[in-house]
């Protein structure tokens, strides 16, 4: 069997993949409207909000546009904190919808400073809404989130949060931390298919929502909360995932959060320790090196797209790339969801072999 | 087993529901671009086009907005030629993106009138698209889009097409018929869970994009396009609803396109003339009644919402009610997609026996 270990889509559990399989039903049916009902209290609960909860059929980027256009309006004033690929691009959609985008960019690899933070907040108090991404898949980087939410809130702003890659896999208590908006995508911890994105609505969001003017209407958070009364979503929703959802919803819940969450950073740091046992530098600033995601410094002679290649060809291991201006300057181990030692263990075995195949040491022999 | 004759989701075949539980792999590597590569191939097959064709991780819904934004600017009027619940969904979308929207409106229940469309466009000569649903899923009723389309371009406009519950099922050849954008989604005739749209772009829809000032970001086709010359997509895809359609595509091109076409307008006819056999009467203007939903008029005493609830709990048997103004006094049956005459057999049989159960007769008997 392939070990998949991108930072997303990662693998399913068998009883997930089951579920996948079961016949379709009516989506304004009884029996659609118990499952949405059920699915929605446990998301609350591994959220861990009181706020609205809403399934969205989409990746977890049509999340992050819905964020955007349910809560602002053309000319608001956002500041962007990016440290990364997704960073950038949550800055992007804002600006796309006519935004005026603040940029507070960190170098990749670095989490955010909090000051530089308070800093921009000062300088520019017309900020309506800070957009920060919790963990940034493309450098294996988390944010300080809770430290973050408490300068927005300071400064009472809004606080849109890209949780894609890290809601449900790091602790991120959403009403603890006073995010008004949380996103996240069905396919990186929560050990189901692509297709759904998740997001969690304060009510700060909401007053947010009644004076927003970017334009909206397959993303309208009204029109998904006046279906949820009926038990509904406004538009079909992609069903067989909603199936999954169910039943992954339910192992965590049977793991424990707290589990999960100690899992994920037991698995993380055994990959870390892993990486550097081999004589690689993991690039993220460690102190901030992501739970979910593994970003390893090409060096020494390694060609990373020459070891995927026959990590995947012949070890049938599959890691991931570097993103834009990082691309071939760092491959990434996804450790989150359904993963174990066992899972890390074996990309640590290959990758001993495949690394000196790859090039890696060739700079010393020179 | 349940006998699931809603216009969608509709029910899949066996093989599609067993790909359906496939474990994940990488969305951007080798195995899923020959994946992506062949689906689109074969979607151009039943499609019947050489243009563009992409997959958005979305309802159907989804895919109307996706038409509306890629091809628009603010202020730019379009005509809207609505028959329905879907026409008027399209125009709203149109109109929340800024859009002036012209509506010409008929009868719920009737197809349009090609001549009305010809005076509104020579009344309305700076209209830049005209919006029209192929197939009016909420009154069972199937335009003609041929004429409509030779209209449309008698007068040079873009002709944005809602095919949503058509394509595949109900003639309609893309290039021929000169539809600029065509939309469809996976859960109708495709025999496939919803979660992905399916869009046609025609050369002209791409010169028009290019000076489309209407934000976006998740649905834009230039990002598509330069992505599947990756062999990508832009964003995660729901990858199972992928392997579920490379299924449900070969399953139709085995039985042939001008075969399944065939079939859905013998088994529609077949429940047309069941129906008017049980005494009741079709809603829609019986000249343009669709092959793919039969909506049915409530007369004589008849409490849809009773004879669907009965049909449901004791018959496994779940049909559609009306939509909007149409509650209560219409109910559907959808035969679109994995549908033989036996299914629609046991739904005749099973409404001889509920609909005195549910008031039919009793006028009479008054």
């Amino acid at each position: 069997m392939q070990n998949l270990r991108i930072p997303g889509p990662t693998p399913c559990p068998d009883e997930v993949l089951k579920s996948m399989s079961r016949q379709m039903i009516n989506h304004r049916g009884p029996e659609f409207a118990q499952i949405l009902n059920d699915v929605t209290a446990k998301l609350k609960q591994l959220f861990q909000t009181k706020n609205d909860v809403f399934l969205l059929t989409a990746s977890g980027t049509g999340g992050l546009e819905a964020a955007i256009v349910n809560t602002l309006s053309p000319g608001d004033k956002v500041l962007s904190v990016s440290i990364g690929a997704f960073g950038e691009r949550f800055a992007t959609i804002a600006q796309q919808f006519g935004a005026e985008v603040i940029p507070l960019r960190f170098e990749w690899g670095q989490a955010s400073d909090v000051d530089a933070i308070r800093q921009a907040l000062k300088q520019e108090p017309e900020v309506k809404a800070v957009l920060v991404t919790h963990n940034e898949t493309s450098t294996g980087v988390t944010n300080d989130l809770a430290k973050i939410s408490s300068v927005t809130k300071e400064f009472d702003k809004l606080l849109l949060v890209d949780a894609i890659s890290s809601l449900g896999s790091i602790e991120l208590p959403v009403d603890d931390w006073q995010c008004d908006i949380t996103v996240t995508g069905s396919q990186k911890g929560w050990m189901v298919p692509p297709g759904l994105a998740m997001v969690a609505i304060s009510d700060e969001a909401w007053q947010a929502n009644a004076k927003a003017k970017m334009p909206r209407f397959y993303w309208d958070f009204a029109k998904a909360r006046s279906y949820l009364e009926k038990e509904q979503t406004p538009w079909t929703p992609a069903v067989s995932i909603v199936f999954a959802l169910s039943v992954s919803l339910d192992m965590m819940l049977k793991e424990g959060l707290a589990n999960v969450i100690a899992r994920h950073a037991r698995v993380a740091k055994m990959t870390r320790q892993g990486i550097k046992a081999l004589g690689l530098a993991i690039f993220a600033e460690e102190s901030h090196a992501s739970n979910t995601v593994t970003s390893i410094a090409a060096s020494d002679g390694l060609d990373t797209k020459k070891l995927l290649k026959i990590l995947r060809e012949e070890h049938q291991i599959v890691l991931g790339g570097g993103q834009q201006k990082l691309s071939g300057k760092i491959f990434r181990i996804g450790h989150l969801g359904w993963v174990t030692e066992e899972d890390i263990e074996r990309v640590l075995e290959a990758l001993a072999i495949v690394l000196p195949q790859a090039g890696f040491g060739g700079e010393k022999l020179k």
